[in-house]
């Protein structure tokens, strides 16, 4: 059923090298054979997505709605086909990918909402005052589709933030032609989901350069990809040195173009005294829920958690290690993040004042086994390495000598994806202190919940400054992602035959600002 | 009444290098010596602008919006002493440097405005669905400053794109400090519009870390603070060299930031065959009027026309001719200035199948004489020399053998600031298969009208894709100018009591987007 064809606008391309995909849980090789893509493959799929991008850009919004809805129309179509091979390619559970698909169609019918309601356009209409002196000329402004974006498959969610994940959704949403690089680590599952946008192409009547697939397993064909002088933007979701090396490829090309590379985040949690002392025990449990959900894999796992010495903070730690003896081994991602993650656990292990927790089972070879270690605020703070991320189910409890020093090793710490309060209404006084800070450090800051659900939403921001991403001032989850992907332009004097029909004057549907006043 | 020093944060400071500032016209020796910046004036600016940081981007909007008016009343009450001086520096006329005074008082009003509004804050709100299933957060989302801001001042526009100019308005209205590295050809009306700003910072009773300016003739000055921890974003205008380099030194920090540089841009415009059958006359007069307002010395100067071979584009060329010997000659920012003016028309000339049209009147050796040449459309398009921007008082008429070589010459044009379009009714139908390959290039299209007038205002696009700017998605003058200092950050669960109170629940009198609807 599955080809291990690149998709190259429309034609299903094999190729001499290949590739296999293997059982996350085993290493076995899966069928088919995935051909690597050529140069050719990718000076063609860029060629196409060039070609078609007028065109894309032109057509009406409701027709761009409906093609995003007929993706997930098809996506949802491919039901237990798709679970089941994205389960062997990934060794995550049923009911998670299950629930990614629901994810990701959902995400694309929010973005097809959001392309008709049309106020990321920011339409904006200066009227002219032709007996001003000099004349004030009439000028009219909307945001336009960038170009071909390059969308880079993340491993760690196979379906929403891979082939048609969030920055697919958003780029499209936008008007922008899409060439992936799928993620080697589920080529199969890419090939189906990639099989689905293909057919909605097709019937939504759009050119076929809208969208390309193309598989690898080097750096070459990213680092290609990124510098074809088509591509006009990046979204990328993966490691720490993936991104930087995307980052360096745009900013050396002839024309630099901005990449969006969702990178590295600990996401630190801090419980406030008044909280840990009302709720130790409930708080360790989530905690380590948390921390081992999804083995780990998640750019929110809470990988730091700091809170104030007393009592209620070591009941806190005690409760942690006999919570994690009912955490079970979990299949992770691909052989390579099982690796770096055990070796990361041995570095965080290694470390003066260092001490561990406790563990959750000890799986497979494959698995990964949750590790929690704690150390004193002054430990932490003259250890840089403590405060690397660890890709994984882990994360370090930092017990601090007071809140001062809380705050302190928050000043320290580099842009991250989340940082969470745990409070009591009597913590309240000192949090709002601490809020500065981390509204200066993380793209979303939570109360009382913990950072691994981001909820696709409008006011979800799931960004945060350098190196949580590339770029600070955007988000990859939620609506506002279609922002990545635009640039305003403005049109002067403009006759009304030639002006955009949002543009015109007259009543419309849209949010438009219309000399200075919004009207929605 | 000028020192001569550097201000940091509030306090003059000498130095022992100096330089003076000389005269446009004859290149003469101005009083006083001013101090070049020393590392530590950098770094003292780059620490006060970070330690005020957050008492700025926490003051209420009413107060950001009232110093904003202060510094225009204070800039406004310098009058004649002001623009004494720039013409001494810049060599620019009076009446255009007390229009220019005018242009950055309103702007700086116009941004006073818009802080008030605030709009730009992004609110969004999402309201909790506690019974979903998993439960839906609260979700609240809001723009906040980048951080301490560098901001370089230009030769061109020595008080609208200067010191207090678009970049500096926009940067302080977004929350953001703002250290400034005056431009050394007009170091007296820097230190004058720096110690208004600092009156006006006193009146307000801001931390004086706001703002600081620190001059330097080299480039160490302008690198060293690029590259300062602190420093959080950059806004430039000036020549492509000046700016590739502040990206190159931008992307190259342990943590890059983003520079608005807006850069390079020869403004294509196209005469549309019927336009010119009816008025070429008129549009020689009117070109000719525009590529030598300010001896050429516009971001946005016409510096390449595009017409059809006709018999009315001959009369156009003769027109051209005949009104350039009416133009009298003008004297240019600085002798470097000057000096590359005339080796870029000199490379012109060189051109195979560059024919002199005419040229203005020859003045003194600081004086640029206007040049406009011809060539035909196939040897412009041999020859990439021609396309790029030669900083002055020149221009290239593009003749034509059809408009599908004028749609082949746009198409391999770089990005522009500005593409026109002069078009009768008869013109529409082909100046719309035009008008996508002007949007994809340029910033903003203008019908009828010449690029040299930059309105500012809410739907103006200062900007374009690059080269003309470092950053297409951006707009360098107008309201959206705010955009490129913000980043949004998102408050999940957050109790009221913590929440901004922008985003408190209740009637609100600034737009917001709730549970998805925008309410204005």
């Amino acid at each position: 059923m599955l080809t291990g064809n690149n998709l190259v606008a429309g034609e299903w391309r094999g190729g001499a090298a290949t590739f296999t995909a293997v059982t996350a849980a085993g290493g076995a090789s899966v069928d088919p054979a995935f051909a690597e893509a050529s140069a050719a493959d990718i000076a063609d799929a860029c060629a196409a997505a060039a070609a078609a991008q007028p065109t894309f850009a032109a057509m009406p919004l409701s027709q761009r709605a409906a093609f995003l809805r007929l993706m997930a129309d098809k996506i949802d179509a491919l039901g237990d086909t798709l679970t089941q091979r994205a389960m062997a390619e990934s060794g995550l559970p049923e009911a998670r990918l299950n629930g990614e698909r629901g994810r990701t169609v959902g995400q694309l019918r929010l973005f097809a909402d959001e392309v008709e309601n049309g106020a990321w356009q920011g339409l904006r209409i200066d009227h002219a005052i032709r007996d001003r002196t000099p004349p004030k000329p009439d000028l009219r402004m909307r945001r336009l589709p960038l170009g071909p974006v390059a969308v880079f498959g993340a491993s760690n969610f196979p379906l929403a933030f891979s082939v048609a994940g969030g920055d697919t959704a958003s780029a499209l949403a936008a008007g922008c032609c899409v060439v992936v690089k799928g993620h080697p680590a589920h080529p199969g599952t890419s090939e189906l989901v990639a099989g689905a946008i293909l057919a909605a192409i097709r019937e939504a009547g759009l050119p076929e350069g809208v969208f390309s697939l193309l598989n690898g397993t080097g750096h070459s064909l990213g680092e290609t990809l990124v510098k074809d002088p088509r591509i006009t933007a990046v979204g990328f979701t993966g490691s720490r040195a993936g991104g930087l090396a995307l980052m360096n490829h745009a900013a050396a090309r002839p024309v630099p173009i901005p990449v969006y590379a969702e990178m590295s985040s600990v996401n630190p949690v801090v419980v406030m005294p008044a909280r840990m002392a009302e709720a130790a025990d409930e708080l360790a449990a989530a905690y380590v829920g948390s921390l081992a959900l999804g083995a780990g894999q998640f750019c929110t796992n809470p990988g730091i958690l700091l809170a104030v010495k007393s009592e209620a903070t070591s009941r806190f730690v005690a409760g942690v290690g006999a919570a994690l003896g009912s955490i079970p081994a979990q299949t992770m991602l691909t052989s390579g993040i099982q690796n770096a993650f055990t070796k990361g656990i041995a570095v965080i292990a290694a470390q003066p004042g260092a001490a561990l927790v406790g563990t959750g089972a000890q799986g497979t070879q494959a698995c990964g086994q949750a590790h929690v270690y704690t150390v004193s605020g002054a430990d932490f703070r003259a250890n840089r390495a403590l405060a690397d991320e660890v890709f994984g189910p882990s994360s370090i409890i930092v017990t601090c000598a007071d809140l001062a020093e809380v705050a302190a090793i928050l000043e320290e710490m580099e842009g991250q994806l989340t940082a969470t309060l745990h409070m009591a209404a009597d913590d309240y006084a000192e949090a709002r202190d601490l809020l500065p800070i981390l509204e200066a450090r993380a793209g979303r800051i939570i109360a009382n919940a913990w950072p691994t659900g981001v909820e696709v939403t409008h006011a979800m921001v799931h960004g945060g400054p350098f190196p949580a991403t590339s770029d600070g001032r955007s988000t990859s989850v939620g609506t506002l992602a279609i922002d990545r992907f635009l640039r305003p332009v403005s049109y002067q004097d403009m006759p009304a035959a030639l002006l955009p029909k949002a543009l015109l004057d007259g009543p419309s549907p849209v949010l438009r600002r219309i000399d200075g006043t919004f009207h929605a």
